[in-house]
């Protein structure tokens, strides 16, 4: 019997979930919407008949061995969510238990960036790295920091919210309370709030209702050219480079690896964040440290990366 | 027979080393001026030689078991001492090496701002704790960061350079050739400037000559209720908090030591650093984690940090 775990991932939208082979081989894949479970039980309770009925057709090749979960505000060293803004349960909400009740195996659970980072780790383009930050560009800027092949949980297991960095004290407002934070600044909301600053000071008439600003928008609008959407991929770029040289400096990885949307958008991020963070190292630093996209399929990564942090701890 | 472990800490003007067991008692004390050893054969050859007599009336009650060496620009991977701009000694030194020859007993060596942040943990204030950060506050602006019970060396062992994080894009000039580095501005050197800027903008006349604004001579000041001084330390509280505060989105430490010189003026810098901090920090970080004075004796950090090199890894 060869085994196999299940990860999870629970999104504000959709929890979805597969079964992960040691290879990285997702071999079933579903989703449910997390709204339609007001408390956290009955979603463990489908989720956990979903897990068993879809194991069936492998009963004989496969024993489940562990389940990893995904979650924000995930809390590793408890197995807990704590007051998540985006998940309508309440308080702190033991999750990792519900599973291990429901499926009898051992169940861990951390923060999506954290699972994410992990993927790329066992699976994706981190695999024999022991150094390297993990970047997840999506409506925030989310992170995970590995070093000396650990996940940096820190006293609390809440380390790594880079995106919470105060890159200017008195930037942008913060869904966080703050000013100035890295992602308002990288990010998808970011980028949009970029763009339409430049469209302004640009003086250029363009229809900015919510529907069409997104970031795929800004880069097809880039793409053809438009002078407003490049900058804007620069301006995001000389920020992110700033804040990755930076981040540099405490844990000097080898790598970073960025993921999501606007990760997507190829050389017209990429280009501009190498450049400000070549840039912007510390001598000792320079040129030694590669910006690379992450190797996970945006659609898998939140599974593989939940499946991973039972995969890093089995294969110990 | 005990074991014991000799401490050498290599600095611009001296070299100092002592012999300290395991409770952290330093039981000899010696120092040597680096600059009167043109080649580091020699240096070690005349520490080795210097340790051995040290040694000598504790035959019947110790064995040397390793050595711990602090080193600017030390790479603990390698034992090497790289590109140091304060030594004379060009290029890469393996002297870890070169004292493992003279002496035959392992030999660790790390950069200083690493060591002393062992000796915290080992034998100062972080006893016990997994995730901290330690901050020197000398001429620069020196750390370690200890994450799950290790030190953070990075990929190339040369992370922890947290005073080289831009604060500010267009700040002060930085040794390192770029700009609005931390320790411009948080630092003896920092403070400094810091006071002689205050000063002109508050129209005040003082003799500003180097041998009088050191930071002993600021402090002073502001113990006298000198205005533009308790400014400065103010100022400096303030951009500190705020470094310290981003600091922990990267590690969520348990606690921060700061050491040095400018620790040492108490209240005067804790005070508006506290402030800055918490006022600074995410939600989820808030009044949590401890701002702490080093419990190492400012004499004696540096050989007891390097010592401690030696004892975390014979503790193992």
């Amino acid at each position: 019997m060869k085994e196999i775990v299940a990860g999870i991932d629970i999104g504000g939208t959709n929890t979805v979930f597969g079964l992960v082979d040691k290879e990285g081989k997702l071999l079933v894949k579903e989703s449910i919407p997390t709204g339609h479970f007001p408390i956290p039980e009955d979603l463990a309770a489908v989720v956990s008949e979903h897990i068993k009925k879809a194991l069936l057709p492998f009963k004989n090749e496969y024993k489940l061995s562990g389940v990893g979960i995904g979650a924000p505000n995930g809390n590793y060293f408890k197995g807990t969510i704590e007051f998540a803004p985006n998940l309508k349960w309440q308080g702190v909400v033991p999750l990792a238990q519900l599973f291990e009740e429901r499926l009898g195996v051992r169940t861990l659970l951390t923060n999506d960036a954290n699972a994410a980072a992990l993927g790329e780790m066992i699976f994706g383009g981190a695999k024999g790295m022991k150094d390297f930050l993990f970047i997840t560009l999506g409506t925030g800027l989310g992170s995970g920091i590995v070093s000396n092949g650990e996940m940096i949980y820190g006293h609390d297991s809440f380390a790594g919210e880079i995106g919470h960095v105060i890159m200017f004290p008195d930037g942008r407002p913060c869904g966080c309370g703050r000013k100035g934070c890295l992602e308002t600044y990288c990010s998808a909301t970011g980028i949009k709030r970029t763009y339409s600053d430049l469209l302004m000071s640009n003086h250029e008439k363009v229809d900015l209702s919510d529907k069409v600003a997104d970031a795929k928008y800004i880069y097809d609008k880039a793409i053809a050219g438009d002078k407003s959407a490049l900058e804007a991929f620069n301006y995001t770029g000389e920020i992110l480079g700033l804040a990755l040289a930076n981040s540099v400096a405490y844990t000097s990885p080898e790598a970073i690896f960025l993921f999501g949307g606007l990760a997507q958008a190829g050389e017209l991020i990429f280009k501009p964040t190498r450049e400000s963070f070549e840039r912007n190292l510390l001598n000792i630093y320079k040129n030694k440290i590669q910006i690379l996209p992450s190797q996970l399929k945006e659609n898998d990564a939140a599974i593989l990366g939940a499946a991973s942090l039972m995969w890093k701890e089995m294969n110990k």
